[in-house]
């Protein structure tokens, strides 16, 4: 390896940057934040924890970046939206089946999903949690919904995030069969119907006390 | 409070024996199984640490003891059931959000749910639920879809349950809105449709992969 980057560990700087986060989300998702120290990722990435600091400030601003949700939610949507509303909902399911399955993206998205699960709704996991839900619901309702209304959108996303979230929780998370061995195509088609109903289906009307 | 019980401090055996079921439930949620004892167990319910191990054995025992779910699945699914398929879907919705809802049995639920999440799919918590999930779903395949094979069964009964996981996940455990603040029966009604198409609707062929 030629000893071209800042430390003389890795070629680059952004190989160096990458490294640092994979094994941050790595650490962080196995460890939990408290448990997992800037010197234990930087021994993982092999490089100095001085180093770390550098590129990304304190552990907590480590820990911000690697929230930050592997793929892009408005280049996706849009995508998935080109094809037209007829196939829309199955493209919605296989583009997150993709994401979970995925080697690449689904051990980190698994990890961080897992720990604000585990831990109180007012943590910071959660919270950072919902709020990535929320920059991805709010990217896909400009992209899937762009005549409703907020508030509609809103409550039709929130309908498809809960069956997004729960396929997830129990193919990724608990395991349960059949559906953690379904093929990721013929499950997509089986939800996209419910999915369809969700986007453009009929609601019960908009009560005051709901939110 | 008149001194009848076996350690002189409940009413009765039975009492005493809920009281410690309760406490139990609550502490093994709040705290996770490795940080609770018998000991803060039986503080808790106001008796000595040797009457919960006469009533329940061993602490993993006592864990195991919590882990009933704490209605009767059958009975819920033949009520459900007794209505009528038009009314199935809106029944079965709303008795689950009825169960996790209710300041009896939600906390309870909730935090074993949260638990089985928060670990790895192996582990104990993770097999318990899954078993309890297993448990639940035959006891619906019996009462909703007698007619269906048993594997039919299972994939239509695995969709219902990711649709309701992912309420309770998104409604109890991450308080997205607008789930959360959502009107039960309204909700119900959002989600019905859905898992009428999980259970009745036209699923994609099995193939030789799924299990």
């Amino acid at each position: 390896m030629a000893n071209t980057g800042r430390t003389g560990r890795r070629p680059g700087k952004s190989d160096t940057r990458a490294e640092i986060l994979a094994q941050a989300r790595t650490l962080f998702a196995e460890r939990g934040y408290p448990d997992t120290s800037v010197r234990a990722i930087a021994a993982a990435a092999g490089v100095d924890a001085a180093l770390v600091h550098r590129f990304f400030g304190t552990k907590e601003q480590l820990f911000h970046a690697c929230l930050v949700v592997p793929f892009d939610p408005t280049a996706m949507f849009h995508e998935i939206a080109a094809h037209g509303p007829d196939e829309t909902s199955v493209r919605l399911v296989r583009g997150f089946l993709a994401l979970w399955d995925s080697p690449e993206t689904g051990p980190a998205l698994t990890g961080f999903f897992r720990r604000a699960l585990a831990e109180p709704e007012t943590s910071a996991a959660s919270r950072d949690f919902s709020s990535s839900a929320a920059v991805t619901t709010a990217a896909a309702a400009r992209a899937l919904l762009p005549g409703a209304s907020e508030a509609e959108a809103q409550r039709r996303l929130s309908l498809v995030l809960s069956q997004i979230f729960g396929l997830l929780t129990t193919r990724r998370l608990l395991g349960i069969e059949p559906l953690t061995s379904w093929d990721a195509d013929d499950l997509a088609a089986a939800v996209a119907p419910a999915i369809t109903h969700y986007l453009y289906g009929e609601l019960p009307p908009e009560k005051e006390n709901d939110q």
